[in-house]
Order: structure tokens, then sequence, then C-alpha cells
């Protein structure tokens, strides 16, 4: 491998994508879109706000979408005050309706809503303080059990890994993409506390390159060996015997384990089969979605394709007038998958009976 | 499929990547590190231009790559006067070694070589005179030939394929890579001309986006239905159904059949035998090297990381000090290849016979 420079990692916290600053009343993001090269953090007071966030990427991965959507429907009650109380449902429908539609394919984002749509629910009748003081509440023990959701799919991934094995891991389903650990990436921390030695490549994941800009960038600061790779040398570094597993996140699972991921998921999935390699999906038990019979019924977001043809260069790179066809995510056909990784276990085929006897 | 934008193709007439100029004595080359943005042509004569235009892949493509190679050689000729009449031999052993070292992949490269050491050898004795004009009738005529070699590789290619079909490209094996209408690409510009009425997808392929700035600008320009895609969306786009056919070209096949091309070509084949579909290598015979047993015989070109993290970018997109892996090229095993599209016939397995009997 050429091009190893040996930086000295940092070995710093971990990164904190979504937070909420209860001096300010402000929800606090990592802008993910200026990373690698800066660490900026937005502050933000306004629903709409937040779906600009979402929409545009500045905060993404499916349990960290999920965590800024119930924050971001609490900020547009936030402010209300007792003379506002017969408003409050139409403000709170508001903005769920203009964070549910900013991401169609991770279910999360739909989670956290419903859940935050129960609780106001649930409060109805009180007065407008203890509404928002039971919105801020739930918003914040959405967060506080992403954070443990991790802790736990790191520890029932890390029980299907070997020291020093390599690991290959496409996009970014880590620090970045939750409010703790991440998902996929969970079992690397821990693993690595704890002295496994794992040599990762990361998929650099076009046309957003989350695996060159995030992963790389939070793996390395960690002080995990991490390799950058272009998305077409998975099957090369594959065949050469360098991968042992392979871990990816989800942004949606069907009820009969399709699931849904960042585009380029179900190849490296083929890939990964054909060279005899387990392939893990991790996702948090939020992430299944059995109204979803298969990979079929999940919608699959489309985006411009500019992000394909201009996007990070310098120089346009695509000719003039040429289409380009920008798919966000893709199905992965639950054949494909050794097991699914949960906060309350690990699934293993047939999914269907596993999923449904999570439910149970 | 979004952002189409009607813009009207040229149907100019087709680029020439690569072609000498009688008047002047110089080797003419597409710029193609300026495409699609600008249309440029270098005008060399030197070996040592020659090679520094095919490292840096001003140049490429293996027949093209071969091309210039010959004319690279005869360039260290072609000023000697009747009193170098002895040094003749070094000056070309000089160019010849120079020209070798430039890219070790492509075999093309060494056949053209050697069959200009060959019309040297056999002008053996001759004025100097003489041996220059031989030696540029030999580059002229490997020249010719290979744009001979794309015609008959697109009339055997054509007949595999059937009318309106979803075709997708891997790299650039077009006009740009050979000095005729390419490899992989020759059937599709012949099919377009009767009418075929193709709609191609080509894969940008990274890290140096071939595919976006090459394959879709001449299929465009020729007015040939092109729609890019992220080197991962293959899976996606091949699962919705409209793929009928993987075209690609090759820059080495070993003796077994076993192919190496860009980066990225094995990982297309193991998607198109997973969703069945047929999947064809394009190889002017000179690609053939027997002397490679099988695909692990083939040297893979390792080019600088820099061309992941850094290349066309506005700003550095990996983070700093995080290495970066980047093969030039993989290889396809034979089994993953439903035939080799040469300009002598259609090689089906098994090929070690099929190869074997190419040369009796």
């Amino acid at each position: 491998v050429q091009g190893v420079k040996d930086a000295k990692p940092n070995h710093s916290p971990r990164a904190v994508a979504v937070r909420f600053d209860d001096e300010t009343g402000e929800l606090v993001l990592l802008d993910q879109t200026a990373l690698p090269g800066e660490v900026r953090y937005l502050r933000l007071s306004e629903p709409s706000q937040v779906r600009e966030a979402i929409y545009e990427l500045k905060v993404r991965g499916a349990p960290a979408i999920g965590v800024a959507a119930a924050y971001g429907v609490y900020l547009g009650v936030s402010r209300l005050s007792a003379r506002d109380a017969l408003s409050i449902e139409r403000v709170f429908e508001e903005a769920r309706g203009l964070l549910q539609s900013s991401r169609p394919t991770a279910v999360n984002l739909t989670w956290a809503l419903d859940r935050m749509a129960r609780r106001l629910s649930a409060e109805k009748g009180g007065s407008v303080e203890q509404i928002r003081a039971a919105l801020k509440q739930e918003a914040d023990a959405i967060r506080a059990e992403d954070e443990e959701v991790c802790r736990r799919i790191g520890e029932n991934g890390l029980a299907l890994l070997g020291r020093n094995w390599g690991i290959l891991t496409h996009c970014n389903a880590g620090a970045l993409a939750t409010a703790g650990w991440g998902t996929a990436l969970a079992p690397l921390y821990l693993g690595t506390e704890r002295g496994y030695g794992f040599k990762v490549f990361a998929d650099e994941t076009r046309p957003l390159l989350q695996g060159v800009r995030l992963t790389a960038w939070e793996l390395h600061v960690a002080g995990i060996d991490v390799t950058i790779i272009c998305d077409n040398m998975a099957s090369h570094v594959m065949r050469q015997g360098w991968v042992q597993a392979v871990l990816v996140g989800c942004d949606r699972v069907a009820a009969n384990g399709d699931t849904a991921n960042k585009i380029g998921t179900s190849g490296v999935a083929i890939l990964a089969k054909h060279y005899g390699i387990p392939f893990y999906v991790h996702a948090p038990v939020s992430t299944i979605d059995r109204a979803c019979a298969t990979g079929r019924d999940i919608p699959i977001e489309e985006r411009p394709p500019e992000e394909i043809t201009e996007k990070w260069y310098a120089r346009r790179m695509a000719p003039e007038g040429v289409k380009a066809f920008n798919p966000a995510f893709d199905v992965t056909d639950h054949e494909l998958v050794s097991a699914i990784v949960t906060e309350r276990g690990v699934i293993r085929p047939p999914y269907d009976q596993g999923i449904r006897q999570l439910f149970e």
C-alpha cells in the first residue's frame, strides 16, 4: 500500500454529531459538509433550519437524523407561550410535516417524529409549559437511548469479529451518523479499546464521499488503522484476501430482512457473497419497518445529478448536456445478508421469523 | 431519471486520439486530461514527451498506448542522419526502454514495441534513411491495423447484442482508447448506425473518471443515449432490469482467459453474474499474452494516492495523514466472462482452448 504518511492521530474524544444546548435552547450540529477540512458547528433554533440541515446532509445517518428531527419539532413549540395553547398542535404538525418530507428513505426520521407525536397526544390537556417540557424530555430520551443502542450494537457486533481482521465498510455508520459511537463502526471502536487491531478499508462512497470525508476522519482521529479505497476497488481488495468481514449501517429494514442503505451497499453485499466474506448489517430496532413487506416497498430517494457531475470539483467533470442518474440508496436483498445486528441481539436468517420474534 | 437536459449532440466525426502529422513529423495526441472541458491537441517530437504523455494518461487505452509507443520509438530515430548509422540501435533501444516502463499493465505497449524492434532487426544493414522509413511504415501499419481491428471487433460484438438493449460499460474503451472506433464501444457505434437504439450507462470510473469525462463525451458527441452513474450504482441499475449486457475493454488477457482491465471491472463482472447479465470483454488479439498463464501473473499498476484524495477537487477531500490505496487495474476471473470478442471472432469458454486455437 502506497501513500502511508505517519501522521499522529489525535485520540480525541468522539465527535458529537448532534446535541442540544440547554443554555441557549439551540440544536447544535457538527456540519458534516465541511468535514474533513473544517470542524464547524451549526446552532439552529427553527424547524425550517433543521429541515434544511437534513436535506443538505449537514446532519446525516439514519439515527442522527431521527434525533435531529425530534429536536426539530421541539424547537417548533419551544417558544410558544401560555396564550398559544390552542395553536400548539398546529405548530407541532407544521414542523412535523416540514421535517417528515426532508428525506424519504431513512425510517428513523418517521419513527422519531411519530414518537414525538405520541408524546404530544399523551400530554393533551396539559399547559403549554408542561407540553414543551414533555417534548423536550422525549427528544432527550431519543438521543440518550440512541447512545445506549450504539453501545449495545457495538457489543453484539463485536462478538462476530476476530482479532486482526480486515474490515470493509461503506458510507458512514459511525459516531457522525448517530448520537453515540455509531452502528456499523461501534464494534470497531469497542474492539479497538480491547486490543482487536482491526485494519479498516473505507469505501469513498460516491457521490457524496461520506467514506473518505467522514468514516476515514472519525476512525483516524480515534487512532484506528484506516485505508481509503474508491468504491470500485472493493472487489480487488477482497480478492487479495484482505477483508474478513463487511460492516454496514442501514436506513430501513423491511419485514423480510431486505435492507435499504447508502447507494452501493447492495453491490458490496454481492461481492462479499462472491468472495465468501460475511456481510453484517447494523440497525437499531427503530430502523425496522414492518409496514414494508420487502425492499420493493422502500422509497429510494433520488438526488440532483449535479452531485455527480459538479459537486466538490474545481471544474465540471461531465460533458454539458449528458444525463446523470443519482439514486441515494439501494436495496440489499436479505439473501445477501449474513446477519442483522441490533441492540436486542443478532438476527440470523430466516429474517421474517427473526424480525417477528423481536417484536413479540 | 432526473437531470435530462436536451442538449443537441454534435454528430461530429469521431475523435482522433492518436495520429501522426507527416508534414511536421510530429505525433499528435488529443490531450485526454483536458476533456471534456477542452479539446486540446498535443504535438510531440521526442520519445520522452511520449513517455510522459502515456504516464500522465494524456493518451490512454491499451490500443492507443500501443500506437503512441510505436510512433514514440520512431520519433527517437526520425531525425538521425546518415552519419548516425552506428548509433541507430542504441537510440532505438533507449527510446524503447523509456516507453516500455511508462505503464506496466497494458500488454499492447510491449507488443507494439516488440513489433517495431523486429522490424528494426529485419532492416539490419540498411541505410539510416531506409531504416527510418521502415519504422515509420511499421508504426503507420500498427495504427491502420488497429482501426481495422476496431471495425471487426465492432461487427463481432454487435452480433451478441439486441435492439433497444440497455448496455453498461466501465472506463473508456472507445474511440479515445484506440486508433479507430474503440473496442467495447465499437459495437455501439456500429449498432447505432444500423438503428439499434441502445441506452448506455457509463460508470464514472474513479479515481480518474474516464467514464464521465471520456465515454460520456464521445458517445454524447456521436448522438448515442448515455447516462452517467457512479461506480457504486451499477448494482442498483442492474436490479431495475435496465441492463441487458455489460461491455468492457481489456488491457491484457492471460492464457486461461483471466483479463486485466481498469480497476472496478472485476466488481462489475461479479454483479453481472449475480443478475444473470452477459459480460463481454473486447480485446484485440494483440492484448492476449500467452506468456501469462493466469491473471496472477499480470502486473497491476499502483498509482499515487493523491489521485484519490486530491485530484480534480477544489479542496482536499481526505483527512490529512490517512492512507489511500490506488490500484489502477484489477483481474476478472475467466469464469465471470461470458465471451471475449476479438477481431478474429468471439471466444467462448473454455478459454484456454479457445485462445490456443486462435494462435494455431
